[in-house]
């Protein structure tokens, strides 16, 4: 069977009406399945998986072939925008929806699947849907997870929404691994302005950066009149901590300068103590973050190194102390460069412009770090995320769901001309 | 009459157990007069002035003659320590005692003043009682300076004490000034760590310093995803405001390498904003104070138009605002150099070691703009002030006694051998 390029993007673009009406039933009604029951009247079957995640597949000739899947996540955060998540879903089932208005019918299954926790903001971590579902996610995290607003266990919210917790604990093995599952496509909105800056529709990202951070970094000095001292009797928190982050900041321009991309670096927090500050007081402490990322473990090694080596020098040469405190963080993960390729490729034949550039963490690095190749489509988005004036197009969101179909296609073997 | 060096010392120093029983008494009853009532006992004249200061004075053959003023302040910041300014005021009634032993008849009103209100902390304002005295303070503040915790007018405040405001309103013209007072001394405790770190007993100021603040500076950025925005694309307020203060701390350095003297820079205040900051979050905010301390007007001037000239190369570079707000600040004073010669001859002579450096401002400078030839003697003492925790040792404050009396004993003439 041959899929015209032309006629795979006509069919998707055909979908665009459908997906308004699930974005706008889904806005309407947030907490109802509206979206959920629509599918089966699309001729696509629906289940829930263990964890709770939602699966809609068109289903293949061999159901015993690994599936393609593709996807992102329901869950936002509070008061959060309409689109980071939902749209890689929404673009799921569109492009499902076109696959079998073009009465397409693969060998394999090929799935949308509805990711249930992936924002942190709830129990503290985040991509619980998907750890669940390739099994990286310790089961006594059911019970340890407490959500920050009730107090409640991640198991108790769970049951809650109709999971049957105990059969997720005596399931064996995952319910998605490399031998059922082929390929992971993920398409979500930009969080980034970097598309709309160059004013290009659709992203293919290359990596998802990892990171090095240290959440409860401080400096400790000696607290004295400002007036009194002069500098060889100083002990100054905060000029040691501006020191170190402004020497850190100076290290990510220099390497960034010499060619090392996609990195970034951010002090989300600077703080003299509110309780002992003021405008005459040397201050006696300074808090802060710190937190690197960047796609390679070359580059983040550096960083901590660099922090640790730093802290030390400024702590000896302005006698003071830091207590840099616990280092976290989590390596880079490289998209499958033969799918990234197939996109991009799918892309430009199709007339959509594109960039590539590193991401930040999206349930595909939990699939790509469970051996199933992955790639990402991201969509151009205005005004950020992780609120409600996230700004899609629809138009956008058409480019990037023919360009997730296209690359689909190509993995099916059709001949896409 | 002649008056020898050693004599003199010692009769000073017999007044070290009045001295400690001041001190202890005052201690044990703060808001008693106990050090107040005792000075009549020693042949001393006690009044008080139209502001409420206290004047205790050995009184001159000659009264119409310009008097010789020492003293200090008597109040003290909420929960303060012991000497600060308090060493002052029992310094000068401790030498006056030791001159009316040796049976000393100047010519001139020998005076110790205590004065009250110095510190700014209960109405926002310093040095209210010697700038009462010596007419700089606008009349109108008694009634629109507001106490911190009391909410109640200056005027109310004092004459809860005992003060007769309306006749300080119909005063003419200043009770101190340079026709009536020839010198002021002021004796107080080192309120650094100076004297402690050279082990020396005595300084003798030779600045008052000036100072250039911004109390209220902030950056303005934009908050964003700490992943998803490039560096391009940032306007990072934290990164901002680091480099600001980094820039301002290293001219400090460099003012100081070139030799420029007795200069302080201190941020008391750096702080994203505690309610949208985050780890992950770009800082779209920082606030901080600047405080610039130093004994040249070239070299505040120089700190004023590197912060505005530094702020606004940086908010163009990295895409954020500087909002500076008010710059506040005061010309520094030089202490009289006479008598700053004289204090440290007679302190050599006494085989009392001293240094001699800036300080910070203390009622002194308030009669020194009044055109009042000033001169200072600090005492060694631990532990910095404006805290229970201050310790002067009572020979440190004998050898600072010494040097006052010292002073004054020349000043009269008295050939001091």
């Amino acid at each position: 069977m041959m899929v015209g390029s032309s006629s795979l993007a006509a069919a998707v673009r055909s979908q665009m009406p459908l997906a308004t009406r699930i974005f706008d039933a889904i806005r309407e009604r947030t907490a109802d399945h509206v979206g959920i029951t629509r599918p089966g009247e699309l001729g696509l079957t629906v289940e829930w998986d263990l964890a709770g995640n939602l699966l809609c597949s068109l289903c293949g000739t061999d159901s015993d072939q690994p599936r393609i899947l593709t996807g992102s996540h329901l869950d936002s955060v509070p008061t959060g925008g309409h689109y980071d998540g939902l749209a890689g879903v929404v673009a799921g089932i569109s492009v499902l929806a076109a696959f079998r208005e073009m009465d397409l019918r693969p060998a394999c299954d090929i799935t949308t699947i509805g990711l249930r926790g992936e924002e942190s903001v709830w129990y503290g971590i985040a991509y619980i849907g998907s750890r669940l579902a390739v099994g990286t996610l310790p089961l006594e995290q059911l019970d340890e997870l407490r959500r920050g607003d009730t107090g409640r266990s991640l198991a108790e919210h769970m049951s809650d929404v109709g999971v049957d917790v105990d059969e997720l604990r005596r399931a064996k093995g995952p319910t998605i691994n490399s031998n059922n599952t082929r390929a992971f496509f993920e398409l979500h909105i930009e969080q980034g302005p970097v598309l709309v800056g160059e004013g290009v529709s659709v992203g293919i990202p290359t990596t998802i950066r990892g990171n090095v951070r240290f959440p409860y970094a401080h400096c400790l000095g000696v607290y004295g009149h400002s007036g009194a001292l002069p500098r060889a009797y100083r002990n100054d928190a905060a000029l040691a901590a501006v020191e170190l982050v402004h020497t850190l900041d100076s290290f990510w321009i220099e390497q960034e300068a010499m060619g090392v991309p996609d990195t970034v670096f951010t002090v989300g927090k600077l703080f003299t103590d509110p309780t002992y500050h003021g405008m005459t007081k040397v201050p006696g402490r300074c808090d802060f973050t710190l937190n690197f990322g960047g796609t390679t473990k070359t580059f983040l090694d550096a960083c901590r190194e660099r922090t640790v080596i730093t802290a030390g020098d400024i702590a000896q040469k302005r006698r003071v102390e830091f207590e840099l405190g616990e280092c976290v963080g989590s390596d880079p993960t490289p998209l499958d460069n033969q799918l990234r390729g197939v996109l991009a490729d799918k892309a430009e034949s199709a007339g959509i412009q594109i960039r590539e550039f590193a991401t930040v963490g999206h349930d595909a690095s939990i699939f790509a770090r469970a051996g199933i190749p992955s790639a990402m489509v991201l969509v151009r988005n205005d005004k950020g995320s992780h609120n409600p004036d996230e700004a899609m197009e629809m138009s956008d969101f058409a480019d990037g769901s023919v360009v997730l179909a296209e690359g689909i296609v190509s993995l099916l073997g059709y001949d896409s001309t």
